[in-house]
């Protein structure tokens, strides 16, 4: 067994008893799904690689948000209770989930965190739950977590071109976000290459750029989210 | 099975067929660095997130030691053959693997890697090999391929919180490289607690923080490859 994440070898064959595990997260992915619209709410998956803002990005959109939507969030890590304590600080329901190792989060893990947001709502309701999944651009985007979308991040300093050598998150979300483009002039990232490559793996993603730290951007985001949970 | 990696899920029960994959993946190393010694080299593997800059790092050491030493280049990635392009311009003998979805490259596809390199040498000698993972900061720490040594790298923009989020790959590691340090104006990344957080879970870790832009630190760098090769 793989110690971190329990990856099979890429050179080895398909292990069968895998399928039956895939169809039990998405079995359970389902069930997080109504528990998330029982809560009144609509779920976000956001996955990225490490450090490409998404905890900034949660800690701003609640900042501009917090008086319009009341939003809960999931944050999943391999190990350290740091992005739940920055969320926290916000003033919103949070839980902190951590993977001991395995480098994504799945849906039996995220169903735990539901119980944790439920005790904390204590029946109140929200509009927008969204989970954080651990930071890593290609196994989150195997394993549904009951998310009504799926967001793909991509940072200015990452380079532009992420979607071409990991396809398989743009393959399944339905936006695009790249972050940092406060970075633009130090960085060789043509927003339009890197959008284009995008598209050509996903014809029907939406994509947009934004800036935490500058505001640049910000407005889509945060009206994108209005019409979601709307 | 995961579509991408074959992962299980965290909440899963660990599966006793991979012990054997495992196992099998340790043998085909250990088989792969008698193979790299045959060729007179020593290698390593580079770890890091999406984007920190690995390929970049690799263009400028065979710019400044290309004539000192003969390095050969495998790299790792799920699709495109852009990263071993970037390096074949710089005129060493390079491979591109691809993983066809898997999240790390494992011993058996470096062993494929190994023949197409040893064809291209037709008998010359090298004296290193860099292999250079897939964009993935937890995953390939599992699986050795044959490396003398590992080094796992994090870029200023993806902050300093990375050691302690992502730890197996700096338990596994000989040298910790933080890159881009041309952008710690930009950014709030101390040195120093990058460095605490790693040298607390591996107290044996060798520290380097270096710029392949601005050249600062490069020379640190090139030091430790000659006394490596040496």
């Amino acid at each position: 067994m793989c110690d971190t994440c329990g990856c099979h070898s890429p050179s080895s064959t398909t292990i069968e008893i895998n399928q039956s595990l895939l169809a039990a997260n998405n079995q359970a992915a389902h069930a997080n799904q109504h528990r998330i619209e029982a809560m009144g709410a609509v779920a976000l998956n956001l996955i990225s690689s490490p450090g490409s803002g998404k905890t900034t990005l949660l800690e701003k959109t609640i900042e501009a948000l917090g008086d319009k939507l009341r939003i809960g969030v999931i944050e999943g890590d391999i190990e350290t209770e740091r992005d739940a304590e920055r969320i926290r600080a916000k003033g919103v329901p949070v839980v902190q989930l951590t993977t001991g190792g395995a480098c994504h989060l799945d849906a039996p893990l995220v169903a735990r965190g539901l119980d944790a947001i439920e005790r904390e709502l204590k029946g109140e309701k929200l509009d927008l739950l969204v989970i954080e999944n651990v930071g890593n651009l290609v196994c989150p985007a195997t394993f549904a977590l009951g998310e009504h979308q799926r967001v793909v991040l991509v940072s200015v300093p990452e380079g532009p071109d992420k979607p071409a050598k990991y396809p398989s998150a743009f393959h399944s979300s339905k936006l695009f976000v790249i972050t940092k483009i406060d970075l633009l002039p130090y960085f060789d990232f043509p927003v339009n290459e890197a959008t284009a490559d995008a598209l050509a793996l996903n014809p029907d993603l939406r994509v947009m750029a934004l800036s935490s730290v500058s505001g640049q951007g910000m407005e889509e985001w945060f009206d994108f989210l209005l019409e979601f949970t709307g």
